[in-house]
């Protein structure tokens, strides 16, 4: 892609101011368009050093009311506690809102490029790497995002005259880092490295534009051109559905909910009291090896209202030491969680290495509770399957055990809980109207688990189904369940890996 | 404190059990007051190494529902990001929202009492941290909070006994640190530092309660019998107004905003397009030393609407290189922010050490807008003028430069420019019905502008009055101000330090 790019014409220097300015000005009356829309705009810049993405960005930001826009600046290398997360974590972060821009100096190109150039990341990595960018891209344009892509380009004599210049100066020598200057000592082999990269993750839906940044009127010209027509195509295909992809992840058997047999799963108190205490001691421990190993654990809870969710996620925290866990109970989206990604909010909330999550409830709303309320497109929730197996699956490939529950119980049951916390006083926080109008749903619901079921037990995320109707038995279940999985994980022997 | 304090009588074990159970309840009990009165709790669990209070914290927390509690650990040594900025801010961060807890297992009190044993830290800075701390300790029980202080206490024997069993298992031993060794050696030292601290950070609105974690059941009781203590008279206490302190910071002499003659203050085109190139050159050269020297620096930008403030901001970011610098627009606060401290969302916003962060309105709005529209009591606006005198001291003493700007324009100005965008389309958006119904509160608005100058223009962050009827002559004023704080304090020659 790079070494193969032929520059475009030039206009010379008035036309250029002029040009520079109309697209200026088209570029910030796109402003309220793009607010309307809604629509979400990731630009990102990278180049060579010193090859002026910075000022450039900075001309071109400097067009934009500061009320439309975020810029972020990304190094190469990530700090010790970010390395505590998965590779896209730190980058998912700072995606915009809806009606927002973010402006990148910078984004997760130079982690991968400077690490195959230093020989630390193996071909099989950067094959997931580039799959990981990949279908975050791609998910992210499915869900509304529009991504526009910038390589400065400046030859090897360009950019050593550019960096001597700067170092000659103390005030701007820090600008240059040890990075650049290895860069243009090995010209050639990073121009390689580069054009793989751009080959590797130019797609129709987020291609790279290509900026010939030896003049930096030049420059800002283009990339406001470019800019503004990527903005004029996404906001004409903002109402469009996009395709529905196959899965591709292997999936496990599971029965329907109405084939699942509920009666004669109960505990004694006696049979309960005595293995609580014991599974309790066996999960504390496995706790501290799991730290100790840096093994993240997510665990996710879903399940019929009044199920016992939150009864069993005590049981379970209750054997945890209180450092190495979080319990995340998800309601209805803030408003700055609803503006973006329906994922954001989990990816915001996964546990760092040897640290436990509990979800009470999770991102599988997006196919329930939105699915059935409206609150998404059926495009949406039809994507989220495919969208979801493949964020559990980047989870599971930085080494993440995932458990997924379903607490199960029938409607006579859950009649009996509401009716229970309808009538104790202390309980009755815990029951809502619209608790009573989910239940008018429930076959609906029915419907909705089972598909959710059917497509989401991936081999690497399965589903288990946790038999509530004796909470005691759920209880016991789900600990063992809990410990098999820690243990398999501890002792080398997953086979979902 | 620690030294003499005197350990209360013990109920046997049985009589224990029921007690705890009793606690339990009552502070599970008390949940839903803690969310109809929007009460913030903070649960600070500070104590020598291995005395308990993780594993006493996570049997408390199982007591309480997910959704009502947060618990963040603090390790002694911020890592080199949270460096980059003031002592309070990682703290700040994480307070909670109103109606919800923040457990905290080690708050601030390690980072000092470890740099004292280490003796890197001076005796002027530890009463300087002692100040940060009670003065933010009072502004959050005044702003709602309650704060509730457990140290637990073990002796030195009984330390050494349980690191040393921690030590023996591997899966164990990661919990005892380096830091937890030298407490043990040294821990009459510590014990003199601790001593100290606890007398110094003991204040009524926040006492300290000393915990006897020898026996863990024992210490789990008086935990939680005094956290329930704590959060009765809090209830108690919900509705009454706080005391209005004196001002005790240097003040500079201002005048009122009618003394301030607008007329005359204009720049022809030339004079302006002149002077502009000259300054924004000055300024970039004058950004990049700031970033070598590391000085972190807030201009806050209030003003009348369409008094010219984006216009104003760009003419100082078109200077600046984008890498360095962060424009916050700030409009009313999303319901995450509204529910804590009304500083905490600016302490979010505040810049990393040799970076500039610009508010298009700021934290201000408590004494203006806030104060107009009833959106806060009485006794809070007027509690503000101090608490926001406070929050730019933590700043400047912390090394920031901090530069206030008031744009003001006349009455007659204002009807012309609200006129012009009204009748503009590219315009047309920039105008709200709530800036006409704000005009008509222009004398109210005034009196508010002028009180809030008076009482906040301190020594180390001073208000300047930007004349804007022509916003040419403002925006080279605002260059020159800026530029002149910004080489006053590279050339270390402030006075305001």
């Amino acid at each position: 892609m790079l070494k193969d790019h032929v520059k475009g014409n030039v206009p010379d220097k008035d036309v250029l101011k002029t040009m520079i300015r109309e697209e200026e000005a088209k570029l910030s009356g796109s402003l309220m368009k793009i607010k309307e829309a809604k629509l979400p705009v990731m630009v990102i810049c990278e180049g060579w050093g010193g090859a002026g993405k910075g000022s450039t960005l900075g001309k071109v930001i400097n067009a934009i009311d500061p009320r439309f826009f975020k810029l972020k600046t990304y190094e190469g290398t990530p700090s010790d506690d970010e390395k505590r997360y998965p590779f896209l974590y730190r980058y998912i972060l700072t995606i915009p809102e809806g009606g927002k821009f973010t402006f990148y100096d910078g984004y997760w190109m130079h982690e991968i490029t400077d690490a195959v150039r230093e020989g630390t990341l193996s071909p099989e990595e950067y094959a997931k790497r580039i799959e990981s960018i990949n279908r975050t891209e791609r998910s992210l344009h499915d869900n509304g995002y529009l991504i526009v892509k910038f390589f400065f380009n400046i030859s090897r004599k360009e950019q050593k005259k550019r960096l001597e210049e700067l170092m000659e100066d103390k005030d701007t020598e820090w600008r240059v880092s040890k990075s650049d200057l290895k860069e243009n000592s090995r010209y050639d082999k990073c121009l390689e490295i580069y054009d793989r990269y751009l080959t590797d993750t130019n797609r129709s839906i987020a291609p790279w534009y290509i900026i010939d940044a030896k003049e930096s009127k030049t420059a800002e010209w283009q990339m406001l051109g470019f800019l503004n027509q990527s903005i004029d195509t996404a906001l004409k295909n903002k109402a469009l559905a996009v395709p529905i992809l196959q899965n591709t992840f292997p999936l496990v058997q599971m029965p329907k909910l109405s084939d699942i047999p509920l009666e004669g799963k109960t505990l004694t108190d006696e049979e309960y009291k005595e293995t609580l205490d014991k599974l309790k001691k066996e999960l504390r421990d496995l706790h501290y090896r799991l730290y100790r190993k840096k093994i993240p654990v997510v665990i996710a809870y879903e399940g019929w209202d009044a199920a016992g969710k939150g009864g069993n996620i005590k049981r379970i925290t209750g054997a945890l030491d209180p450092r190495g866990y979080e319990v995340h109970p998800i309601a209805s989206p803030e408003p700055h969680e609803k503006s973006r990604h329906f994922l954001w909010r989990f990816w915001n909330r996964i546990p760092r290495t040897g640290h436990i999550a509990i979800f009470d409830r999770t991102w599988y709303g997006r196919v329930m509770v939105e699915r059935l309320e409206g609150f998404c497109s059926e495009n949406d929730w039809q994507r989220a399957y495919n969208e979801i197996n493949e964020f559990e699956k980047e989870l599971s490939d930085w080494g993440a055990i995932i458990i997924k529950f379903w607490v199960q119980i029938d409607k006579d049951t859950q009649l009996a809980r509401f009716t229970d916390r309808q009538n104790t006083p202390e309980k009755k926080w815990k029951i809502t109207d619209e608790d009573w109008r989910n239940r008018e749903k429930w076959d609906l619901y029915e419907d909705a688990v089972n598909e959710m079921i059917e497509k989401t037990s991936t081999e690497y995320a399965k589903w288990y189904i946790l038999e509530s109707v004796d909470k005691k038995y759920a209880r016991i279940k789900a600990l063992e369940i809990v410990i098999d999985q820690l243990k398999e994980a501890l002792d080398g022997k997953r086979k979902n890996k």
